[in-house]
Formats: C-alpha cells, sequence, structure tokens
C-alpha cells in the first residue's frame, strides 16, 4: 500500500499495449462495463477496439504475450497504482485479465466519490490448478448457468472447470457417433456439441481451462439406455432418477466396449481442446462384474484374480485411446495402480492421505476431499483445507506434484436454481486457499472480504443471494416473506449427507424448492449472530448487549408470524416445529443475556430444565432437513452464566 | 366453474393421449415441475415420456394434431376439472400448451393442502397475433434473457417473439455469405446460427413463432461498417453508440444493395423458417438521398419525384426478394403504400388512425402504438389500449384484417439486468387485452391477478423482481439495503421519452444500474398507497387510515437513513432532493390526513403554501430521471381537503 488515491472519474479509459490476442480487450469492456454499473460514474469509453491498443490511457495493460490455455501457464501480474495513472503489467494475457479482477476488487468510496488506493501489487498464484467441478449429470443446468459461473471463477481467478458430464441419471452431450447417447441417456436434457463449443470459447476469454469427464466404468446406466450391449450387467436399462443402490458398470471383457469408447473418445478428444480427459474410475464396485460368466472367464484367461487388476486392465485401453488422442489421462484416487504412465492426473476425493501417497509415487494429484461443496460445511472448513499443509512431509519433487484443488459441485440436491447459493460464495474461500500464500489465513478477515465478493460476484449474473427471496415469494405466493426471511436467516440445510440418509426420497424430479434448499451452508446472518456473542463474552458491552437482544427477539417473536403462514402455506408445514425450536431457543438466549453479569442468578432448577431443553432443540426435525444455525451462539451464552455461576 | 376441488397430492400424474409430437411431453414435464417447486407435494411422476402416453393419469390431456406454428393455428382448448380428474381437450398440441397454463395458473391452496377449483373452461384467443418485440440491436441481450422471456410469454398465452435484429447501434445475427455484417456491426455481441437456431427450437417447444426484422432501408449504420458501398451516405463507418441525430439509409438506386440483400435475405430466410419476415420500412428521412447526386439522377431517370416514391420502389424490390425466398412481407407503418399486395402485415407503431386505415385498405394490421413498453407508462394505459375499440367502425372482413398486437420492448436505455422489469408484469396485462374478450377490462381485477402472475412469473427465471434488490446492493456495496428500497417503492422512471430528452446523455454502453433504473413503471407499492388514499376518501374508516399513516411515515421519516448512504454511496447523490422532496410530501399527506374529517381546519396561510409546495415537489429533479409515484394519492388528500373546507 502506498499515500494516495487514484480518482475515478467519466474520462477513466483503458488502453491495451503489446500483444493484445481475443481475450483483453472483451475482457477490459466488460470490466469498464462492471466498473460503471457499480459506480455510475458513466464513464465515456465505448466498447474497447483496437483504438484501444494504446499507452495514453488512466489505466494502461501492458501484455507480454498471449498464453496457450494449459496447466501451467503464466498469471502472473503486476498491478501498479499512483494518484495519476494505473498499469499492470503481465506475461501473458490471461495474467492480465486476473490482474483486472484485482483492480476490481480495489474500487472503493469516500466522500469525494470512487477511487482506487495507490499500491504496488506482484501477484501469482500459488498452485496452478484451482478448479471447480460442477456435475451436470445428476441434475442438468442450461448454458447460462455455466456460464455465469465461468464468470465467477474467472472473479475470482479459477482456471478449470471440471464437468462432470455423464453418470447413471444422465449423458449430457450431444454425440455425433453414438446418438442414442444423448437421445435415450437425457430425458432431452444436454449440450448440443454447438453449446458445449460455446461453453468453451466463453471460458477461454476469461482464461479458464474447461477439462470434460466420462465417468468409466461405473456409474454409467444413463450410456446403457441407447447402448445395453456396453453393460456387464443385463438389459434393460432406464435412467436412474435415484442416487443411492446401483451398480452399474461397463463390459470390460468385451472388445465392442474398447471399439466404442476408441470412437467415443475420438469424437469427445476433438471436441474439447483441453490436454486433459477425465475418465472417472471412481466406486467400481465390481457387482455386475462378479456375476458375469464371460467376464469371469475373461479374468482366468488374463490370470487377473482381483477387479482392481480388471479395471487396470480397463484403465490401461482408456489410456492408449487417450493417447491416441493426444490427452493426458485424469481421474479419481482409484485409477492409481502401478503401471500407469507419471503424466496423469489423479483426483483426491478420500482423503489427504491418499494424495500424498499419489505425491510419493511421483504422480501429479488434486485435492478435492475437503472441498466437497455438496456438503454444505462452513467456509471455514474448506478455508483452511490446505492442499499442502505444514504437516505433509514431502520433498521438492513431490510438492511439484500437488498442482492444485478442484471445488467439487455434486448435484444430487441442487438445481439450476440453487446451484449457485451452493457454489458461491464459500469457492471464493477455496480459490483463495488455492491461490494466495498458505500463510493468508486469518479468518474472520476471509469472512469480511468474502461478504464483499459475495456481492460483486452478483453483478455476473449468480444468483446465489436473490434466488432466495425469489423462492420465498414462490412458496408463499406473495412478496409477503419477511417472517420466512427471519426464520431462513437462522437455519442451515442438514450437513454432509444427512439429507439423503434422512431427508425425504430424492430423485432427479423432486422440487428442490423448499425451506431447506432456501437455506444456505454458513447463513451469514447466524454466523454474525455467533460471532457477536463470542464478543460480547470477551468483552461485554451495551452495544453488543443490545445487538443480541434485537437479534433474538426477532427470532423468538417471529415464531407468531410463521405459524400464520404455515397455516395458509400448506408447503411451509414441514417447519413448523423448528419454527417453534428457534422461538424457543432464542428465548432461552434472552434469559442467559439477562442473567449474566446481572445480581441475580437462576434457579438450580431453570439451569437443569434449560440443560434438557437445549439438548432436545438440538435434535434434527425430521422433514425439515435444516437445523437451527444460531445454536453455537445460544449454547455459548448458557455455558458462560454456567461458568459464572 | 363448479362445486368441489381437486386434491393435488404426490400421487398426480399427467397423461397424454391423441397426436403427441415434440411438444407436449417436454412441456408437461416443466409444468410437473413447475407445480413441485411451487408446492412441495413431492410428485412421483419423473420425466415424462412415451410410458406418460395413457389415459389412466390424473390430469389427462386429450390432443388432437400437431400444429404447424403459424399464424392462425388453432390454441382453443378445453379444460374440465372435477374432483377426481382433470382433463384438457384440444384441436392442437398448441392449444394443450395454453390449457396447460391455465391448469397452473388455478393452483389454489387451503387449510387441506393444494387443489384445483372444479371449473370447466372452453377457450380460444381473440387475437391470433399476440406478440411481443425485444429490441437486441440497441442493447444486446445473451440468449438466457430471450428464452426465460419465452417462457414468460408462453405462460401468458402471446404466440409471437418479434426480434429487432438490426439497427444503427447494431448487428446481432451471424451472416456467413457477409460476414462483416457480425463481425464489424456488433461489438462482438451477436447470436451465432447455431444460437438463433437453438432460440427458434426453444420458442416452437412452447408454440411461438419467431418473426425476424432486419431494418431497411434506415436504421443500418451497423450494416456499412462492413459493406460501406450498400449506403447512400459517404464512408467511413462506424457502429453508433448514442441513440439520436443520424440519418443513414441504404443506396435504393445501387444494383450492388439488390444483389447483396437477395443473398442476405435468402441466408436469413432458410434461418428463420416462419412465414413472415419483418423488413422494418420506419424512419427514413431522406437526407442521404436528397445529398446523393446518383440517387437523385435515379429517380428522375424512374420519374420519382418523392423520397416516398423512391422507398416504395425499394420495397417492391424487396417484395421480389421475399416472395422468391417463399416470405411474406412485414413492416412498420411507413411500407403501406399503393400496389403492395394483400398478404403483407403493418405494424402500426404511429396510431390507431394508421391501424385502421390499413385495414379499410384491406391490409392485415397488428396495432403496436399503446403499447410501447419501454415508455414506462402504467398497465391501465396498455391494458385499456384495445386493437379493436367500440370506437372503431370496421366491416367484417376489415374486422378480420386486425390480426392483434404486439408489445414493443425497445432498448435504449434496457439492458440485460433491467429489460425483464421493463417487459413483466405489464405486459401480461397486454396478452391478457390481445388473448381475453374486450369486455374483460375490469382494472382492479386485473391488478390482483397481476401481482399473482407476477411472483409466478418469476419461477420461469425472469429477474424482474429479483434483480432489483441486487442492483440495489451492488450500488450500496452491501445487503443493507432497506432504506434504498422504501425510497424505491415511492418513484419511477421517468415517463415517455423524457430520460432521452432530459436524462443524461444515454449511449449504448451507459451503465444502466442507476435508481432510476431500479425504479420500474407502475410501481406496485405506491399503486396501493394511491388506490388506498382513494378507497379511503371514498369511504374513510380506521384501517385504512391507519395504513395511510405507516406508509407516509415510513416516507416521511426514510430521508435521515437516506442522507446517511448518500453521504457514504457517491453513486446515490443524484437522487437526494428527491429523497427530501418524497419526505415532505409524504409530510403534507400525513397533515392533510390529520385536517380531514377533525374538528380543526387547516390556516388559510398553510393550505396556500401546500398548494405552491406541492407545485414545487412535483417538479422533476434534474439526473434523478425519477419522478414520486405517490404524488396522485397525496394530491387526492390535499384536494380532498379544499372541498371539505
Amino acid at each position: 500500500m502506498k499515500e494516495g488515491r487514484f480518482r475515478l472519474d467519466s474520462n477513466f479509459t483503458i488502453g491495451i499495449t503489446g500483444n493484445v490476442g481475443k481475450r483483453v480487450l472483451p475482457y477490459a469492456s466488460r470490466v469498464l462495463q462492471r466498473l460503471d454499473r457499480r459506480t455510475a460514474i458513466l464513464v465515456k469509453q465505448g466498447y474497447l477496439d483496437s483504438t484501444a491498443c494504446n499507452a495514453n490511457a488512466s489505466f494502461v495493460i501492458y501484455c507480454g504475450n498471449v498464453a496457450k490455455l494449459e496447466l501451467g501457464m503464466d498469471e502472473s501480474y503486476k498491478l501498479i497504482v499512483s494518484p495519476t495513472k494505473i498499469e499492470l503489467l503481465s506475461a501473458t494475457d490471461i495474467g492480465a485479465l486476473r490482474g483486472m479482477e484485482t483492480f476490481l476488487q480495489l474500487v472503493s468510496q469516500d466522500e469525494l466519490g470512487y477511487y482506487v488506493p495507490c499500491i504496488d501489487i506482484s501477484d501469482r498464484p500459488r498452485f496452478a490448478w484451482r478448479g471447480l467441478l460442477m456435475d451436470v449429470a445428476r441434475h442438468f443446468y442450461p448454458v447460462d448457468v455455466i456460464k455465469r459461473n465461468i464468470d465467477g471463477m474467472a472473479a475470482v481467478k479459477m482456471n478449470v472447470l471440471h464437468l462432470h458430464l455423464s453418470d447413471d441419471q444422465g449423458f449430457r452431450v450431444e454425440c455425433k457417433k453414438f446418438p442414442l447417447l444423448h437421445q435415450l441417456g437425457s430425458n432431452g436434457l444436454y449440450y448440443t456439441q454447438a453449446q458445449i463449443k460455446d461453453i468453451i470459447a466463453y471460458a477461454d476469454a476469461r482464461g479458464i481451462r474447461v477439462v470434460p469427464e466420462f465417468d468409466m466404468p461405473a456409474h454409467t446406466t444413463s450410456w446403457f439406455v441407447g447402448y445395453p450391449k456396453l453393460s456387464a450387467g443385463a438389459a434393460p436399462f432406464k435412467i436412474i432418477t435415484g442416487f443411492s443402490g446401483f451398480f452399474s458398470s461397463m463390459d470390460p471383457a468385451n472388445k465392442y466396449t474398447y471399439k466404442f469408447l476408441s470412437a467415443f473418445i475420438a469424437e469427445m478428444a476433438k471436441l474439447f481442446p483441453d490436454e486433459y480427459f477425465h475418465i472417472g474410475g471412481d466406486e467400481n464396485s465390481g457387482e455386475e462384474w462378479d456375476k458375469n460368466a464371460e467376464i469371469q472367464a475373461f479374468m482366468k484367461k488374463q490370470g487377473f484374480t482381483t477387479n482392481d487388476e480388471l479395471q487396470k486392465y480397463f484403465n490401461q485401453q482408456l489410456l492408449k485411446i487417450l493417447t491416441r488422442n493426444g490427452k493426458k489421462m485424469m481421474g479419481w484416487d482409484e485409477i492409481l495402480q502401478p503401471g500407469l504412465p507419471k503424466d496423469i492426473v489423479i483426483q483426491s476425493w478420500r482423503g489427504m492421505a491418499n494424495m500424498v501417497d499419489a505425491a510419493k509415487k511421483g504422480y501429479q494429484t488434486i485435492l478435492s476431499n475437503g472441498y466437497y461443496i455438496d456438503l454444505s460445511q462452513s467456509t471455514i472448513f474448506h478455508y483452511m483445507n490446505d492442499p499442502l499443509p505444514d504437516t505433509v512431509n514431502l520433498d521438492e519433487q513431490q510438492t511439484k506434484c500437488i498442482l492444485g484443488g478442484e471445488a467439487t459441485m455434486w448435484s444430487e440436491i441442487t438445481s439450476d436454481e440453487t446451484v449457485d447459493s451452493r457454489i458461491w460464495p464459500r469457492t471464493a474461500a477455496i480459490a483463495e486457499r488455492l491461490w494466495s500464500p498458505a500463510s493468508v489465513k486469518d479468518v474472520d478477515n476471509m469472512y469480511k472480504r468474502l461478504e464483499v465478493i459475495s456481492i460483486q460476484l452478483e453483478e455476473l449474473g449468480l444468483t446465489h443471494i436473490k434466488n432466495r427471496d425469489m423462492m420465498m415469494r414462490r412458496l408463499i405466493g406473495s412478496d409477503s416473506i419477511e417472517a420466512l426471511k427471519t426464520f431462513i436467516s437462522a437455519v442451515q440445510p442438514w450437513k454432509g449427507y444427512k439429507r439423503h440418509s434422512k431427508g425425504i426420497d430424492y430423485t432427479t424430479t423432486s422440487p428442490l424448492s423448499r425451506v431447506a434448499d432456501v437455506a444456505v451452508p454458513d447463513e451469514a446472518v447466524a454466523r454474525r449472530f455467533n460471532n457477536v456473542v463470542e464478543a460480547y463474552l470477551g468483552k461485554p458491552c451495551d452495544s453488543l448487549k443490545n445487538i443480541l437482544i434485537a437479534m433474538m427477539e426477532k427470532w423468538r417473536n417471529n415464531d407468531a408470524a410463521m405459524m400464520a403462514l404455515i397455516d395458509k402455506t400448506p408447503a411451509l408445514k414441514e417447519i413448523e416445529e423448528v419454527s417453534g425450536n428457534l422461538s424457543a431457543l432464542a428465548d432461552i438466549g434472552l434469559q442467559c443475556l439477562d442473567y449474566l453479569g446481572a445480581n441475580h442468578s437462576p434457579e438450580e432448577e431453570w439451569t437443569e430444565e434449560t440443560d434438557i431443553m437445549l439438548d432436545k432443540l438440538k435434535q434434527p426435525v425430521p422433514k425439515s432437513e435444516v437445523d437451527i444455525a444460531i445454536t453455537p451462539g445460544i449454547e455459548s451464552l448458557f455455558d458462560a452464566l454456567l461458568k459464572e455461576k
């Protein structure tokens, strides 16, 4: 940071010099638009074209070369802001895009107007692979959902969009050689090849690679609807609508499978230009292999005694096909078997140990364990999950094998309407973990910035905030959503796999529009409450106390309004009990606050009853699929009271 | 309406019989999803496929034939709801889509759950052409913006999407024969032909025709950037960034123009399957024709003495090209000249008189005058604008010439973020005017239903409600938008062309993110206030009085919070004065209410001062581009007080 401020006004211009290529000018045009939409400074400069290639602008971008979009590309940049000039220097155009995002993050305001603080930044990513997996198989997302999330990724400097394109529940890409894949395997919900090209071009323009995943040999029922001969099990096949209890797998003993995959991969390898091709490889139970006499005979002939050996054989055939098509193989943990070449990438989903193991064997690897954003964990949980923690002991060469990580947005209970709120803003914290030095881990500071970034992400069309009110209006059928909003500010969806195991029996057409879907992981209002409780207990003062009282009174008194609403709204019946519990919890919190530091202490009986009550109020309410998120704060108040006594 | 209710629960199923075609099953799947997302009744039936073609479902659709998507197609349907069964009968699949929307509109709730009231409906449209024009030339909209508006159109039974694809500010379709059209004429913002096909298929699946417009010979600067030889005026050309004061026109005297248009139209005629092709034809000033010696020589040679004759010649050449390509011509008022065939369609923008004139001459015509939704008029204004009012005297044959109407969403000051709020919900009222009998015109009833429909339209992804809060969060940089929301609930954007003439100097890159853009025409809260005032003055009672007091106190007291917000938010400076005015107006309203019916009367001086003050507060505040929308209510209170005195 330096002294001074660069003032933004309508005369602000961006100029580009160096090797401009196709990415920088349109990107800069969008940056100007985003700046102007935030500030309404009425920038005079219009869409940037070749006339913007000059060094006389107020913000000059010196762009070295046009980067090839690939693993390890140079994304570094320097940003120098003085009171009269902004300069962005980068070895590649992609570095320039990253620097422009930093510029937008720096835009601030004071009583005189908008400005950028004077600063010298020299920046580059810690990890080369900073990805987001979108599972478009369990739930399909229209192109615009993908595009707005690509924009979100670019805003937080991520660089790999991993598309999980096929699974038991759907095959999502038009295939010209085998059209029954998308025609019979998708319920009509698939990307045409033109749309895939559109997505790839959109991502490329933002410096983001697109890695396709076709999960094999398991997770493949949707393929078999059109091509049952691929299957180790018996036809007929239907697209799977649920999310558990099926074990389909390809037939690894049949030459047809490899002939098919050879032609299939050749087509997809052309469609997806990235050098990596993800073959999945996870969760093959082997049940259908065990039951298939021809497969058993094949194993005997080959001398295989385990299904792992057979899957290794399958992977080796895939590897030959991929190599022939100029692709490097990528897969989940399970593909790691001796004999595979060292240029494959292992995606670790089962745990850090698997990742370290891969790196020690000399395999390149990325971390996804700990970044499963479908599980509704807190932002801290993901933020503190470092692909290279101090505790891991790797030599320099092994360390280089840790390429980075990927947030995985599995979509069993996520729709086009809710997916943004499952990805954002938490993924911004994962993006920071993967870009910034390991030492950047001040959680309070992260949350403070996250709330700002969350709102800035909306300018890209992301719906993580705005769809919540929309969904409430839909449930209620009017815009009188205040009571429900108050309720939802204190709850969060069940974490982990609980919605699967204890929630409704989800299918691909379940309405993901209920309160548990409106609720978001790491709810900001509830988090603020819990933080204020800790701050107050650390150093009691009236202003914090008054904030707590206001929040808890609002929650306590909200139950009456909720009951009136629930009476009129059958869809809300399932949260009736939780609303009562929230009210009771808030009431306990208010009582604790009243006793704390006061002259009067609670009766022994009250304490015992409250203790029992708190335990009861913490129990999950069946069907609601939401937990009360302010429980930690209330419990802290109660614990503090016990200690005081 | 009949006695009884059909109860909706998780066993609800849709079955289809008859000629199913490609539209009905996916449409019914989406209807099921929309139903389930609203009600969370957890419908068990999944995506509809051929197994849904049976008559044993709870809701059975009997579908006569698959319709050809064209003017005059049969869209009628009968919907019969009994306590145990719902039946939908339609001559065509498109009638079935219309009936399914009515079904969704009927879904209601009571203490027992969700239901559809028993009813017999026999329904068909009054007019065959019920359109929405989207101007994608002045501002370009990504494909998803178009698609969600197509969904909105289908929900209110509209059937023509008219795309205004080229203008001075942009050429928005990929052209393979003349690629410089989109490459140099669009700033990179255009639809690929694959995207156009995608849009057309999407619209077709919802029973909506897509009519392309390429406006000629004027409004064509963007064409000339790549192909200056087409122009009557001199090169060089740049894409126009402003919205007034330019007079480009094609050269109607040069054979090159017709050779070009012949090849161009042949390509576009294939891309757009609808039988109508809109050639614009409006606002050709003729200035460049007057100045061009070759054109003058040509006119002399042809014996033309007016530019109208020359434009008629131009249109006749276009007509030949269109006919050769199997298309019927459509154009704005100005193309109506003797000698054109009777199967063309005239789109009337200049007034009802032009429309009647066309019909009397035997030309088919649609009304757009009065449906200019870009001008921020009230919903009533559009709703009462009947294409065939009682006052018009046409015989039966002439009456048949009135095909319907089109809402025109011109986009000079409308962005991808705000366009939905300019179209919806007001266009639902226009859709009703064009579908329902002329006798359906109860304004209070319309508004009551409009508020419900507005929320239902959100389920289609439309952003007319949810983008408002988003834009406020962006301006303020946080989610503390309450004060601004209160302010905005009392204002509306300047009406008519005032934002053009007295607002900022708009260009295609102006940030359409300011308060005037967040504000919406016919603001619902302000309208409710004005209505409550009228109701109260009609029949004073305490409950209404208390509502008025609460609303006005909120507005009056909001100024302090607004001032604090404006101090921190330079982008809000421009509404500072309006906020003060709103507060002053609300204060006057409160005083009037206090005097009304009370024992004490205001002093003469107060009345005089207030009268002067009201006049002052009504004056537009420069730069704000918003008017206070509660002024009518406040004035009514004051007038009532004057009368009482």
